[in-house]
C-alpha cells in the first residue's frame, strides 16, 4: 500500500514544474523537496551554492552498500511561451501526457525518485545499506552542482550511481562528452572597395570552421560502439555590420560532442593546431574552451544494469535495450576517478521532447517509475 | 576678380557640411544650393524623389557642346561622434585641413563646382555651349539619384562628363563596379547533442563563401590594367543563437568589386553555380543580388582628360597620373549606353579620408579647385 496516491504523485510533479528554475532558483526546488521529505520524517540538507541556487542531499537507510541516485533541479528556457499549447510552468494533462517544462527533463524522474524514497522509508526500508539522493543545480549549463557534490566527497563511499535522466524504457550506461568553444577573430576595418587596406576578420573563421568540419567529420571519424561518432558543429557565428566595410571582428562558437576515442584533450589539441595554421597566414584568433565535460562510458552488464533491465521488462512488458545516449549528464563530474567497471546507469521516465516546445512525459510511465524505482532501490541493496 | 571670396567659399562648404544628409535630407542641400545659385541669377530645378530627398539640376550657357558635371549631396554616417576630434557636422580647420563629414566625399567637390559656375556666369560665360550641374541624392547607397537623371533624359545630349569625387591630383577615367548580395540559408533546429536530427544552416554558407573566396581570389583572377583585380569579400555573417542548438537559419552578405573582364552578370552566374552545388547537398539557400552597379572604364586620352591634366599640372606644380579608382560613382548609371570613347573623368578635391573618422579636405586644394573648375569648364567649351 502506497502512502502517496496517484493524484498526489501528479500534484508533486505539478508543484515542481510550477517553480521556474530556468538555470537558477534551484533553491526553491530544494526547499520544496526538503519540506516534502520532512513531512515523511526524512531528513535532508540544502547545500547552498550562490544566491537562489543550491544542491539538496537526502538519505534513507544506513551503511554500505550506498546507491547514489541523482537528478537535476534546473530546466532549460521554455522559449516563446505562446509557442506552447499550454503554459510551460503549469503541468497540463492531454491525451495521456503531462505537458510542462521539465516534465521529461527531468522533474519527472526527480519526483519519482523522491516518492520512491518516501514509500520505502514508510515501510522501514532499506533494511541494509543506504539510498543517497543528490539533487543538483545547474546541470543544463555547466554541471556546477555535480561538481560541488564531487568536491565535497559525496561520491567517495558510493557503490553504484543511477541518474534519472529521461531514458524511457532503455538502460543507458554511456553518454558523450560536450565542449563549447568560442573563437574570436580580430581584423582591420577598411572600405570594401579597398579591401587590401584592411584584414577581413571573417575569412580565417570560414577556413578554420571548414577545416574543423573536414577534420572531425571526414578525416578523424572514429566511432564509439555505444555512442557513435564525435560530432562537431558551428552553432553561432557573427561578424561584420555594414556590407560595404571589411569587418574588423568576427566570433564563432562551436559545440563538440566527444567520445572516449576522441576525448576533450585531443580535440582541444587538434583545434589549437587548426588555429595555428590560420595564425601563420596572418590571422589573429583567440580560442576559449569555456565548457568541457568528458564522456562517460562504463560496462553495460553491472548488477545494477541487469536489475533495472529485469524490473523494467516486468513493468513495460518488453525487453529493454542497453547502450549510450548523446546528452551529457551529471555523471561527467560524479564519475570522475571511478573505474571502467563502476556500476552506473541512466534510467528515468520520459520521451524525446527534452528542451522542446510542448515537452511532456507519458503519465503512465511517470507513475510506473514511482513504483519501479522502489523495487530497484530495494533489490539493489538487499539482493 | 572673383565675386565670392575665400572666406565665403569656406563658409559655403561649412553650410553644406552642417546639413546632416546621411542617406537622406538631400532636399535640404538642394534647397540651399538653389538659393545660393538664385542669389547669383542662376536658375535651377529641384527634382523631388521621395520625402526629404531630391536631385538638383542647374545650367549656365546655351546649346552644344554640353559638359555635364556631377556631385552627390549625401554623405555616409559619421559613426560614433565622440571618435571624432571635432563635431563631424561642423567644418573645423586644423593644420591646413578642413575637417567634417563630407569635406572630402564630396561636399568639397560639389561646392567647388557650384562656385565655379557662379564665377563663370558672373563673367557672362560660357559664351558657347552649356555647363549642366547634376547634383544627386543617394549616391552612397544604391545610386538612385543618378538613375533618375538618366531615366529623365538628362544624359542624352551630353558630350562629356566630369564627376567631382575626391581624386585629388589624379585623373581617373575608370572605376570598379560593385555588387551587394545576401545569402540566406535555411536549416532545421535540433539539440546539439543530436545534430543528425536537424540541418545546420551555417555549414553550407561556410562552404559557399569559401568556394567564393577560392574562385574569385585564386582560380578566376583576372586583372584590369586600370582597376586591378576583382575583389570578393564576406562583410556580414550571422547565424545561430544558442551554442547548444543546431542553427536553423544563417545569413551572409558579400560585397564584390567588379571589373570589365569579370562583369556583374558573370559574377552572378558563377555564384548561382556555387549555390546550386550546395543545394545538391541538401542545403536551402536563397540568393538576393540587392545592389549591382557596373564598372565604368573609358579611354584615358580624351580632350577633357588632357585638358584637366594640363590645367591640374599648372595648379599643383606636378604631373598628374591617370588611371582607375576602386569606388563606384554615379557614372555607373550616367554612362549607361555611352561608348567606350565617351569623354569621362573623375576629378575633385580630396584625400584618402572618405568614410573615415576625421574626414578632411586640404583647405588649399579645395580653394584651388574652385578656380581650376572655372578654367576646365571654360576651356572645354571654347577650345
Amino acid at each position: 500500500m502506497s502512502i502517496i496516491n496517484e493524484d498526489e504523485r501528479i500534484q508533486i510533479l505539478k508543484d515542481l514544474v510550477a517553480i521556474p528554475s530556468v538555470n537558477e532558483h534551484e533553491l526553491q526546488v530544494a526547499n520544496y523537496l526538503q519540506q516534502l521529505l520532512a513531512s515523511h520524517q526524512i531528513e535532508s540538507k540544502v547545500l547552498p551554492v550562490t544566491g537562489d541556487r543550491a544542491n539538496l542531499v537526502a538519505e534513507i537507510g544506513h551503511g554500505q552498500p550506498v546507491l547514489a541516485i541523482s537528478g537535476h533541479m534546473d530546466v532549460v528556457d521554455p522559449g516563446t511561451k505562446t509557442d506552447w499549447d499550454s503554459d510551460p510552468f503549469t503541468l497540463t494533462e492531454r491525451q495521456g501526457k503531462l505537458f510542462g517544462r521539465g516534465a521529461t527533463d527531468m522533474k519527472g524522474g526527480l519526483a519519482a525518485m523522491v516518492i520512491a524514497m518516501i514509500e520505502l522509508a514508510a515501510q522501514g526500508k532499506p533494511e541494509k545499506g543506504t539510498i543517497r539522493l543528490m539533487a543538483t543545480m545547474g546541470e543544463e549549463v555547466g554541471e556546477l552542482g555535480s561538481k560541488h557534490f564531487l568536491d565535497a566527497g559525496y561520491m567517495k563511499d558510493v557503490d553504484a550511481l543511477l541518474i534519472g535522466e529521461p531514458s524511457g524504457w532503455f538502460v543507458a550506461h554511456a553518454h558523450k562528452g560536450s565542449m563549447d568553444i568560442r573563437f574570436t577573430s580580430h581584423g582591420r576595418a577598411a572600405h570594401s572597395s579597398m579591401p587590401e587596406q584592411g584584414f577581413n576578420a571573417i575569412d580565417p573563421l570560414l577556413q578554420l570552421l571548414q577545416d574543423g568540419n573536414h577534420l572531425f567529420r571526414e578525416m578523424n571519424q572514429q566511432t564509439n560502439e555505444l555512442l557513435g561518432p564525435l560530432t562537431f558543429n558551428t552553432t553561432i557565428i557573427h561578424g561584420g555590420q555594414q556590407v560595404n566595410s571589411i569587418p574588423d571582428k568576427a566570433i564563432a562558437e562551436v559545440n563538440i560532442r566527444t567520445i572516449p576515442e576522441s576525448n576533450n584533450a585531443e580535440v582541444t589539441k587538434e583545434l589549437k593546431r587548426l588555429v595555428a595554421i590560420q595564425k601563420e597566414d596572418g590571422a589573429q584568433i583567440d580560442m576559449d574552451v569555456y565548457m568541457s565535460q568528458p564522456s562517460r562510458a562504463v560496462q553495460g552488464d553491472s548488477k545494477l544494469a541487469d536489475l533495472v533491465a529485469e524490473l523494467g521488462k516486468q513493468a513495460s512488458g518488453k525487453e529493454l535495450k542497453r547502450g549510450g545516449i548523446a546528452p551529457v549528464t551529471d555523471a561527467s563530474n560524479l564519475l570522475a576517478g571511478k573505474p571502467q567497471d563502476f556500476p552506473f546507469i541512466i534510467f528515468g521516465p520520459g520521451n524525446n521532447t527534452p528542451h522542446q516546445v510542448n515537452e511532456s512525459v507519458p503519465k503512465k510511465m511517470y507513475l510506473q517509475f514511482c513504483d519501479l524505482y522502489q523495487q530497484v532501490f530495494e533489490h539493489y541493496l538487499t539482493d
